[in-house]
Protein backbone atom coordinates (compact mmCIF):
# COMPACT_ATOMS: atom_id res chain seq x y z
CA UNK A 1 0.00 0.00 0.00
CA UNK A 2 1.28 3.38 -0.67
CA UNK A 3 2.27 5.70 1.91
CA UNK A 4 2.87 9.49 2.62
CA UNK A 5 6.57 10.87 2.87
CA UNK A 6 7.17 14.32 4.02
CA UNK A 7 10.34 15.64 2.71
CA UNK A 8 12.74 18.65 3.44
CA UNK A 9 14.82 19.16 0.44
CA UNK A 10 17.37 21.61 1.05
CA UNK A 11 19.57 22.91 -2.12
CA UNK A 12 23.09 24.89 -1.63
CA UNK A 13 25.28 26.19 -3.66
CA UNK A 14 28.68 24.02 -4.14
CA UNK A 15 31.31 25.60 -1.64
CA UNK A 16 33.48 26.64 -5.08
CA UNK A 17 30.55 28.84 -6.25
CA UNK A 18 30.38 32.45 -5.59
CA UNK A 19 26.94 33.46 -3.93
CA UNK A 20 26.29 37.52 -4.93
CA UNK A 21 23.02 36.45 -2.42
CA UNK A 22 25.06 36.09 -0.01
CA UNK A 23 27.77 38.52 -0.11
CA UNK A 24 24.45 41.64 -0.21
CA UNK A 25 22.85 40.22 3.08
CA UNK A 26 26.35 39.71 4.73
CA UNK A 27 26.89 43.51 3.81
CA UNK A 28 23.97 44.38 4.55
CA UNK A 29 24.36 42.89 8.22
CA UNK A 30 27.70 44.87 8.73
CA UNK A 31 25.83 48.00 8.27
CA UNK A 32 23.20 47.19 10.24
CA UNK A 33 25.85 47.27 12.85
CA UNK A 34 26.30 42.90 13.08
CA UNK A 35 30.22 42.89 12.15
CA UNK A 36 29.83 39.49 13.89
CA UNK A 37 28.26 37.54 11.22
CA UNK A 38 29.93 35.64 8.64
CA UNK A 39 30.43 33.06 6.45
CA UNK A 40 26.84 33.87 4.73
CA UNK A 41 25.36 31.54 1.83
CA UNK A 42 21.73 31.51 0.80
CA UNK A 43 19.74 28.47 -0.44
CA UNK A 44 16.74 26.79 -1.03
CA UNK A 45 14.31 25.19 1.52
CA UNK A 46 12.05 22.76 -0.31
CA UNK A 47 8.69 21.03 1.32
CA UNK A 48 6.93 18.83 -0.23
CA UNK A 49 4.36 15.24 -0.04
CA UNK A 50 4.86 12.19 -1.78
CA UNK A 51 3.29 9.11 -2.13
CA UNK A 52 5.29 5.94 -2.45
CA UNK A 53 5.45 2.35 -1.90
CA UNK A 54 8.46 2.36 0.16
CA UNK A 55 11.02 5.03 1.89
CA UNK A 56 13.74 3.31 -1.03
CA UNK A 57 11.52 4.18 -3.72
CA UNK A 58 10.52 7.88 -2.13
CA UNK A 59 14.21 8.44 -2.05
CA UNK A 60 14.95 7.43 -5.74
CA UNK A 61 12.20 9.58 -7.06
CA UNK A 62 13.15 12.45 -4.80
CA UNK A 63 16.70 12.18 -6.14
CA UNK A 64 15.48 12.07 -9.81
CA UNK A 65 13.43 15.62 -9.26
CA UNK A 66 16.27 17.10 -7.27
CA UNK A 67 18.52 16.29 -10.32
CA UNK A 68 16.11 16.94 -13.01
CA UNK A 69 14.17 20.42 -11.82
CA UNK A 70 15.09 21.62 -8.16
CA UNK A 71 18.61 22.27 -8.05
CA UNK A 72 21.23 22.39 -11.12
CA UNK A 73 23.86 20.62 -10.63
CA UNK A 74 26.76 21.66 -11.92
CA UNK A 75 26.89 24.98 -9.13
CA UNK A 76 24.63 23.38 -6.79
CA UNK A 77 24.29 20.42 -3.85
CA UNK A 78 21.48 18.83 -2.14
CA UNK A 79 20.16 16.67 0.56
CA UNK A 80 17.21 16.11 1.94
CA UNK A 81 15.18 14.73 4.80
CA UNK A 82 12.19 12.33 4.26
CA UNK A 83 9.88 10.54 6.72
CA UNK A 84 6.56 8.85 6.55
CA UNK A 85 3.85 11.73 7.15
CA UNK A 86 1.31 11.23 9.92
CA UNK A 87 -2.43 10.49 8.81
CA UNK A 88 -3.62 13.76 8.94
CA UNK A 89 -2.00 14.77 6.06
CA UNK A 90 -0.80 18.20 8.25
CA UNK A 91 2.90 20.21 7.97
CA UNK A 92 4.36 20.44 9.97
CA UNK A 93 5.31 23.76 9.82
CA UNK B 1 35.57 34.26 25.93
CA UNK B 2 33.39 33.94 22.22
CA UNK B 3 32.83 31.31 20.63
CA UNK B 4 31.83 31.03 16.99
CA UNK B 5 28.21 28.99 15.91
CA UNK B 6 27.20 27.60 13.06
CA UNK B 7 23.11 28.44 12.05
CA UNK B 8 20.92 26.88 9.43
CA UNK B 9 18.44 29.26 9.18
CA UNK B 10 14.74 27.89 7.39
CA UNK B 11 12.22 30.39 6.07
CA UNK B 12 8.97 29.30 5.07
CA UNK B 13 5.71 31.39 3.54
CA UNK B 14 3.15 31.20 6.70
CA UNK B 15 0.37 28.30 5.63
CA UNK B 16 -2.28 30.78 4.48
CA UNK B 17 0.42 32.90 1.93
CA UNK B 18 0.20 31.47 -1.85
CA UNK B 19 3.61 30.11 -3.39
CA UNK B 20 3.26 30.90 -6.82
CA UNK B 21 6.76 29.24 -7.34
CA UNK B 22 5.45 26.09 -5.32
CA UNK B 23 2.54 25.68 -7.92
CA UNK B 24 5.10 26.58 -10.50
CA UNK B 25 7.13 23.57 -9.41
CA UNK B 26 4.60 21.39 -8.97
CA UNK B 27 3.11 21.38 -12.29
CA UNK B 28 5.89 21.16 -13.91
CA UNK B 29 6.63 17.93 -11.99
CA UNK B 30 3.22 16.90 -13.37
CA UNK B 31 4.15 17.32 -16.65
CA UNK B 32 7.24 15.50 -16.22
CA UNK B 33 5.11 12.73 -14.92
CA UNK B 34 5.13 12.83 -11.13
CA UNK B 35 1.66 12.35 -10.01
CA UNK B 36 2.60 11.28 -6.61
CA UNK B 37 3.97 15.19 -5.47
CA UNK B 38 1.79 17.26 -3.73
CA UNK B 39 1.91 20.42 -0.96
CA UNK B 40 5.19 22.08 -2.51
CA UNK B 41 6.20 24.91 -0.87
CA UNK B 42 9.47 26.67 -1.48
CA UNK B 43 11.75 28.52 1.11
CA UNK B 44 14.66 30.19 1.67
CA UNK B 45 17.33 28.43 3.82
CA UNK B 46 20.87 30.36 5.05
CA UNK B 47 23.77 28.94 6.53
CA UNK B 48 26.13 31.48 8.24
CA UNK B 49 28.85 31.84 11.26
CA UNK B 50 28.53 33.97 13.83
CA UNK B 51 30.30 34.75 16.71
CA UNK B 52 28.76 35.24 20.02
CA UNK B 53 29.59 34.92 24.17
CA UNK B 54 27.06 32.26 25.03
CA UNK B 55 24.41 30.09 23.13
CA UNK B 56 21.82 32.36 24.45
CA UNK B 57 23.40 35.76 23.13
CA UNK B 58 23.41 33.86 19.66
CA UNK B 59 19.70 33.06 19.34
CA UNK B 60 18.94 36.35 20.78
CA UNK B 61 20.76 37.60 17.69
CA UNK B 62 19.78 35.36 15.19
CA UNK B 63 16.68 36.50 15.57
CA UNK B 64 16.69 40.44 15.31
CA UNK B 65 18.40 39.53 12.37
CA UNK B 66 15.63 36.95 11.11
CA UNK B 67 13.11 39.29 12.12
CA UNK B 68 15.20 42.36 10.43
CA UNK B 69 16.47 41.07 7.20
CA UNK B 70 16.38 37.54 6.35
CA UNK B 71 12.73 37.11 6.47
CA UNK B 72 9.82 38.94 6.08
CA UNK B 73 7.24 38.66 9.50
CA UNK B 74 3.95 39.62 7.59
CA UNK B 75 4.24 36.57 5.07
CA UNK B 76 7.19 34.31 6.85
CA UNK B 77 8.01 32.14 9.37
CA UNK B 78 11.80 31.53 10.35
CA UNK B 79 13.61 28.82 12.09
CA UNK B 80 17.04 28.17 13.02
CA UNK B 81 19.34 25.39 14.07
CA UNK B 82 22.21 26.20 16.20
CA UNK B 83 25.37 24.54 16.84
CA UNK B 84 29.02 25.18 18.21
CA UNK B 85 31.04 25.29 15.45
CA UNK B 86 34.69 23.01 15.62
CA UNK B 87 37.61 24.77 15.48
CA UNK B 88 38.37 24.59 12.24
CA UNK B 89 35.83 26.57 11.08
CA UNK B 90 34.80 24.25 8.10
CA UNK B 91 31.24 24.47 6.33
CA UNK B 92 29.49 21.46 6.96
CA UNK B 93 28.00 21.12 3.74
Amino acid sequence: MAQTYQAQIYVTLRPSVLDPAGTAVQSGLKHMGYENVAQIRIGKYVELTLNADSEEVAREQLDRICDQLLANPVIENYRFDLKEASTSMGMST
